[in-house]
């Protein structure tokens, strides 16, 4: 009765995987399901041996993400209620750089016996933060061989990603890095799961693995950090390049399994959570900046112009859409600043009125912080608690707030720190603008568009409008985009955008009141940001803390 | 069956009075009694005709001080069950500036029907801070003109003080000025009150009345403020000067009934309550800075080396001490910052653990502090949340906190707090030392000495031992010393001092660890003090909060 044809986008988040059942003709959304990873983030302890980890890591445990597809997969088949042919492709997208080590044919080092006890055989998720010296020295050489692709990653290399993580592995645990065949992204492993083939996606690979213009950094370079080294991308990571919205390879019958899903159907390439949603928001046009608010916030948009956009994560051909360079900037802390605040610093009565008034206490600071004008609490802050990711890529910075007198209260605290956020927005938007990279739509996805008082801000600080995505599932239905692309229905992304994606009819438009006072406390946020983020009062208070805590306390 | 002889002093507050019944032959406490204000600060509605104040508007009712001597001083007697016989002189000490303008007979303008409703006819406090304009007018012109007396005051003079307060009456109120014979401190009214007859304390003459070296601010200079203020000092405000210690004349028949004192006692010269306290502390030798500090600090010391230093409220030969220099300076906001940060920005769960433990909630968060090492929280703070009285002197100054990172604490900022008024603390001491005006013994005095994590961090941030005052009444005890001498029991405040005032045994002893890393974090903070205190963004952010709030929001 139901000739309709559908698609699934599984959603691979930190602590879960969702996956959502979309009609293709119109991209309704029609069941969804959550699964936690057994395992979540390893932080802490391995539990296979109860070792205690370094600080700044971060695991995670292959098999959690075979879960996922065994339990939600079917949940939602079930709950749609639809015959499992009417499923003609699936498509995945990942939290990014999250990396592991594996064997020719796809085994996670993890699982074999002789090196499950060591933390170093486990999936390095995203926020796996030790790798800072091998990042830092990634920069430098590049920077002192004047090696031409680092401009395309705004001057840094993050310690977030595949090589630093890499050369952290082949220093700390060469064992394991000579036993790995393939150095993988999470976001392809889990494809060659689904279709039995690896395709390394354009998207991690240009914007987590230095791959620009067809190619990696050097074998002379990568000796040059580590005489071992030399090897890396030949022997562990080069590999086929799949472009974004293709067909890696169709489902096997393991995986169908697995799920439950026809063996055969498409088996898109991987994908990256933030850089799916363009799709799902169907804002895939160049000039289209996407903002994906959540605890932190990234900002991808196409363009066909290639500069140099100060502090950028990176721009990749394909890396968003094929065919345009796909741009990444990001700020390290957003929501969860937001979070630190209204957990650690509201008194007893606040949470008293809140409950009182059936409301959570971040609503509770937007209504007493809202009935102020704008620029009345006399303050501003630097979103920096997190450190900057663009445009200073620096991440011993930290937060700062100036203006506070005896009568300043908490919501006046809260809402200079949701305003500066909005203020780090508005610096990157213009350092795109000033890089030739116009951006001239500012739309929102991400946990915080239902924030009304949040979304306000930050179309008075920006002075634009604010578009907001329809879906609240923003990347599992940008997967299922791709899948849909990938299963041949549409042509390209653009064209699957357009039918399946979208956003809302409601626009956050700026008040020209609001809109000009936020330009005189913006022009302050600049003067701080300039002066903190060159100073050097952040890194050295960073110093005197860390030399304390390891007790060298005698050089000055 | 006693022989011994008894002095009472009585100190002025800003919320209420109280006299200290003490032991002439060695200062013992014998008894004390409070009396709050029945008008309290009167500033928001004028209690006589419910009329509203402006802002920054705080006065007081003259008849409260009487009914504190009418109630206190009965008290005391009473509860110490000594024959009134043996009380041989009564002092006082007094918030300043604290001023009212009076009839030739001293009643008080507000007592007249014909200006009872008039706000201006009343005690302007302390901190009546709507004369600002008239002290900006005031000092610039003591700029322009190069008068020598500005730098005696750090180069500003206070919207506080007797000048200032004394132009906004003319300009604002002028039937005021002109029906008023006298504008007097009510550090002297009260003594006025009690003897019968008026003196001008050379304390509150020289550090609020710009008197200095004999003279008062010349007539040409006046009459540039306004042509009709020439004649200011010769009309309404020069006369005797009395100085400290010294018997200002004997208590009135009309005293003697309020009080149950014999009539003809001693009454000393009036004062000031930080300036007594050096007496209560036994410190008053050059070089022996005293500190009061209770919501804001009072620095005190006396010395024989004249110099200008800078941001200091004033140097007056004999204003703490006859015979000696006395310097204050001092610090807008202390206590007050921390309870602004206690009262508002600590959670429901620390409210809940400080209970269960039977501690306030200073304490709590002290504790929690403590037991973290110096520097371990990466935070350094400006103490400007009141503005900066010394060294800055500018109170559009404002608080500013960085270092913030998620995982920074509560009790993180607060001990951030608490190390920024040490901080500002320590830059009062190094301005003087500067100035060749030596600081060699910190003394404390005030309600924080009771805050052993408080004094700890001031020893190891000023690196210096501090002593704190033995009495928990020093200005009270303070002002019995001068009564004392005013008897002629000793022969100068010093000697009767040495013999009546104390301080404690304990001593709170630098740790030379904790110095070490608190001289790092001092460099930053002076970075940072340097910079905001004059590279503008917080008068900017005043300004935009200002506009604002005025609905003055059209001008960039």
């Amino acid at each position: 009765m139901d000739s309709e044809k559908y698609v699934i986008g599984v959603d691979y988040g930190t602590l879960s995987g969702r996956a959502l059942l979309v009609r293709v003709s119109d991209g309704s959304e029609v069941a969804s399901s959550v699964y936690e990873y057994a395992h979540g983030v390893i932080e802490s302890y391995l539990p296979k041996t109860g070792a205690k980890l370094p600080p700044d890591w971060a695991l995670q445990v292959p098999s959690d993400y075979i879960e996922v597809l065994k339990n939600t997969v079917p949940e939602v088949l079930k709950l749609s209620a639809i015959d499992p042919k009417q499923v003609i492709g699936i498509a995945t997208d990942f939290t990014a750089c999250t990396v592991l080590p594996v064997k020719i044919d796809g085994t996670p080092l993890s699982e074999l016996v002789e090196f499950a006890e060591n933390p170093h055989s486990y999936v390095k998720l995203w926020k796996h933060h030790s790798a800072q010296p091998h990042a830092d020295r990634i920069t430098n050489l590049a920077h002192q061989r004047k090696e031409t692709w680092i401009s395309r990653y705004g001057g840094k290399i993050s310690s977030e990603w595949e090589f630093a993580k890499a050369l952290q592995l082949l220093e700390e645990a060469p064992e394991i890095y000579d036993a790995m065949d393939k150095w993988v992204e999470a976001a392809d492993w889990i494809i060659w799961q689904l279709c039995g083939k690896y395709v390394r996606n354009i998207c991690t690979a240009g914007y987590k693995g230095i791959y620009q213009d067809g190619r990696y950094p050097s074998e002379e370079y990568l000796e040059a950090l580590n005489p071992k080294f030399g090897d890396f991308v030949s022997a562990k990571l080069d590999h086929e390049i799949g472009q974004l919205g293709t067909i890696a390879g169709t489902l096997s019958d393991k995986a169908s399994k697995w799920t439950g899903l026809t063996q055969g159907i498409a088996v898109a390439v991987g994908n990256v959570d933030a850089h799916v949603t363009s799709a799902a928001a169907n804002a895939v046009k160049p000039g289209q900046m996407v903002a994906i608010m959540g605890t932190s916030t990234c900002h991808v948009m196409v363009s066909d112009v290639l500069a140099e956009v100060s502090g950028m994560c990176g721009v990749v051909p394909g890396g968003i859409v094929a065919g345009k360079l796909g741009y990444e900037a990001g700020q390290s802390g957003v929501g969860d600043i937001f979070a630190w605040f209204a957990n650690n610093y509201v008194p007893e009565e606040y949470q008293r009125q809140a409950e009182a008034n059936g409301i959570d206490i971040h609503s509770y600071l937007s209504q007493l912080a809202e009935s102020q004008p704008v620029g009345a609490h006399g303050l501003v802050a630097l979103d920096w608690q997190s450190g900057n990711r663009s445009t200073l890529v620096d991440h011993q910075l930290s937060g700062l707030i100036v203006g506070m007198t005896l009568a300043t209260k908490p919501e006046e605290i809260y809402r200079a720190i949701v305003e500066s956020t909005a203020f780090g927005a508005k610096k990157i938007v213009e350092t795109f603008n000033k890089s030739g990279v116009k951006v001239e739509e500012f739309i929102a996805a991400g946990g915080l568009i239902k924030n009304r008082f949040v979304m306000q801000i930050y179309a008075d600080v920006l002075n634009m409008p604010i578009t907001v995505i329809k879906s609240s599932q923003g990347p599992a239905l940008g997967s299922a985009i791709h899948a849909a692309v990938a299963a041949g229905v549409y042509s390209d992304v653009v064209e699957a955008a357009a039918v399946m994606g979208g956003t809302e009819d409601l626009k956050y438009l700026p008040s020209p009141q609001n809109a000009k006072i936020y330009n005189q406390l913006f022009e302050l946020y600049d003067t701080l940001y300039e002066s903190f983020g060159h100073n050097g009062i952040m890194h050295n208070l960073r110093q005197i803390r860390d030399r304390v805590l390891l007790g060298e306390t005698d050089d000055a």
